[in-house]
């Protein structure tokens, strides 16, 4: 096997999901992630820390789309619609994961463990959009509201997504639940 | 020591909180606990699970105190004002207990650990509020987006609160921020 593996990642990021998808996570073992992409446990510790952090790698690479696409949103628009680009843009890095996300979610649904690992992930993407706002100019605690809000709106909107068949993008399912949100906060009954 | 003890819990939990802002959580032991409150271990472990449990030991309280207000909110109020009665009711119930809850955020705040777990016990506390909205007959995603909106005013609410002087009252202070998400969600800048 050469030293050089042409997306060893993506392998390992396939096999990994595959595999917690059939036996479960607690049950797959990193010798056997690699066994299944072709790879060595070697290679497979030189993408991922551990088997927990295969579901994990790409959130900074989200937190980045979303915080990007919050900073750069037109100066006149406001917080909240601020924060909804850069929850959309989460919602669109997602959508290019193809089937993985979805794949992703039924393994984190299956175990509390993970459950907890991914609100402490979504709790960092609301601090970090927050921060965002705050240098936007806008103060406290609405800076961190509309953060909240939107993170309730693309959670929300995921979780709706993830469970329709797949034919909706997923950036428009986060706005509706955006809407939604803005009516229901409206006093809508 | 006889086997009846006044109050063996509360003082327990005082013990607690005071040696967990002294020494830091991770270096106080059950056993440093029982002696300063005057009790032995066996009754520490009558009372408590762990020393991580005397922090969230008041959590079901806390939440049969919100959904209870939230399911007898009157049926003609719109899903947010049901919601904004759970959390404003739960935010009576917190301030009842004077000084520890500001004593508790303290050592919360000072261990990432005990954030996470305070994430989870936030992230339950939604998930009932919605099911209490389901229960009023609010469909889905409005239940769960109205729990996540009420919910988020409740944590912004209380962060300040805590770093207030403590004149303030924690329901209306929890009010205030979700009049502020209400603006917020409406696009005010």
């Amino acid at each position: 096997m050469g030293r050089w593996e042409p997306d060893a990642r993506g392998r390992l990021l396939q096999a990994a999901l595959d595999l917690y998808g059939e036996r479960g996570f607690e049950q797959t073992t990193v010798a056997e992630i690699a066994e299944r992409a072709g790879l060595t446990e070697r290679t497979f510790f030189r993408h991922f820390a551990d088997k927990r952090e295969v579901l994990f790698a790409g959130a900074s690479a989200l937190q980045e789309r979303m915080v990007g696409a919050a900073a750069e949103a037109p100066a006149h628009v406001s917080p909240i619609e601020a924060a909804a680009a850069g929850v959309e843009a989460a919602g669109a890095a997602i959508q290019e994961g193809g089937e993985l996300p979805r794949q992703r979610q039924a393994i984190i649904a299956a175990s509390v463990e993970l459950q907890e690992r991914e609100l402490i992930k979504l709790a960092a993407l609301a601090s970090s959009l927050a921060e965002v706002l705050r240098a936007r100019g806008v103060g406290e605690p609405e800076a961190s509201l509309a953060a909240e809000a939107a993170l309730a709106a693309f959670k929300i909107g995921f979780e709706r997504w993830v469970d329709s068949s797949g034919e909706r993008e997923l950036p428009q399912v986060i706005r509706e639940s955006l809407e939604a949100l803005k009516a229901v906060s409206a006093g809508a009954t």
